[in-house]
């Protein structure tokens, strides 16, 4: 059964421990040439859906890519990139990410738990402490990308990662009904106040046509995401539609853009994966 | 702009303050007869749907019905029950909630926020505290039925309603994907482990008919959730369909179940109601 963990005041006042996990956490990240941060405002827009399918993009250009799972009360990255079992430590006492791939690696609290049913209780203090081991404790290695999948809002968790990874961008994943857009209103203000570059936004979910006959349904709407990146001057990442098989493959933990290679959805985060790779060369 | 709230560890040392808070949340929550929290492990399954749904269905049958959105980072109740403007203080200086109808009132932090799309970027015990306001300094009244919705996951606002109301009982909200079930386990465990009743598990988003042609589409899978609910050894309450009036309803503010009073989702909201007015007959 799950324990309860309270919050831990001591951890908040920098001592010899913290300072050192510091320095490491600092380390660590230099290697890591680019840091992503997905976000959304509200939950079930796709956002680890859309974390998890730029990471495979990415990796098959070839890129060194980590992607690393900060939701830690619904980590769902193992699942849909198929991963089971769990992180072992290596022979430098670090833990060592998950492979999907030669050049795609994950961590996750899922992945750390034997027991995968069990709830994370955590109040705020012991998760910010968790995702800077994330950090600081993972052989991360060199890598080109850091996709960091968070959980929705503006809570303790992307709070952390923009305090502790100071030149994250963020990509904003949103449906385009206006109750997610009202949320997304609130994350585009929670990275300015915490001046974190806003990448750009996405709009999933977008337009679905029946598999029966082929017309479009509105499920959550159209062009919602758009008008609001518009509105608050943000890049707009483009447009994916929604589609079933995006459900099914994440469940199976099986990679949507091999077995659908045609579909718009694939081409859609084709495009996207295609403007992180240029901003990182002009970068 | 939005400011930054860090920890406040003072908090968490029980002073006078805070036990004339504890007495004063007492107090409320005797007048409040049957307390249920709405959970779900992932977001975006449609648990304040399902929430504003329930306590328009009870309202409906004369009950006097509260709901109490504990959900700081994305709240959207009062959008959902189309509630504009602001909570005001009343003759007593406490806090007057937002009324949707005589006998159905609502308390969000969005009604407490002027600026709509600021952030509210608080860590937990912050939240904690704003959460147990809700309760101590809200003209609640007499009710029959107060619904709380709560931010996906297991973390602290949950927590701090488990804690705070001692007889509250849980519905779990779960879509029939298998991402949305591995989170509900959690749930499940999360209730156990606090020993929070769980009052029963809903399917939301079960099934969808095309509007064109009528042929049904498997967007989330169906059945994964009465499956769960069977293997966990909890109740299930029911399936509720996917319709795209629910999400336009929820956008504009409107009630579905008054605009389409002979659909499938209101039977299906009307039986839940049922089992929940049957429940509080019994207790």
């Amino acid at each position: 059964m799950t324990q309860i963990h309270e919050s831990v005041c001591a951890a908040q006042k920098p001592n010899k421990a913290q300072k050192d996990r510091d320095a490491l956490v600092k380390r660590t990240l230099q290697k890591i040439k680019n840091k992503f941060i997905v976000l959304s405002g509200k939950g079930g827009v796709g956002k680890t859906s859309v974390s998890v399918n730029l990471a495979i993009a990415l990796a098959a250009k070839g890129y060194n890519v980590g992607i690393m799972d900060v939701d830690l009360h619904g980590p769902d990255v193992p699942r849909m990139l198929g991963l089971k079992g769990m992180i072992e430590l290596n022979e430098n006492r670090k833990l060592r990410p998950m492979a999907y791939s030669e050049n795609l690696k994950a961590v996750s609290i899922e992945s750390l738990s034997a027991r995968k049913d069990d709830a994370i209780i955590w109040r705020g203090p012991l998760k910010n402490a968790a995702i800077q081991q994330f950090i600081s404790e993972v052989e991360w290695g060199e890598l080109d990308y850091l996709i960091i999948d968070s959980p929705p809002g503006t809570g303790d968790e992307p709070l952390t990662v923009a305090q502790t990874i100071d030149d994250a961008k963020a990509i904003i994943v949103t449906t385009p009904q206006e109750v997610s857009l009202a949320d997304v209103r609130k994350s585009i203000n929670f990275c300015k106040t915490l001046k974190m570059e806003i990448f750009g936004l996405v709009e999933n979910m977008s337009g679905f046509a029946c598999p029966h006959c082929n017309e479009m349904i509105d499920l959550f709407g159209t062009g919602g995401g758009e008008k609001t990146a518009r509105e608050a001057g943000v890049r707009f990442l483009g447009r994916i539609p929604f589609d079933q098989n995006v459900v099914a493959c994440g469940d199976e933990g099986a990679s949507f853009q091999e077995k659908y290679a045609d579909s718009q959805v694939t081409r859609a985060l084709a495009d996207i994966a295609e403007s992180i790779m240029n901003e990182a060369a002009l970068g």
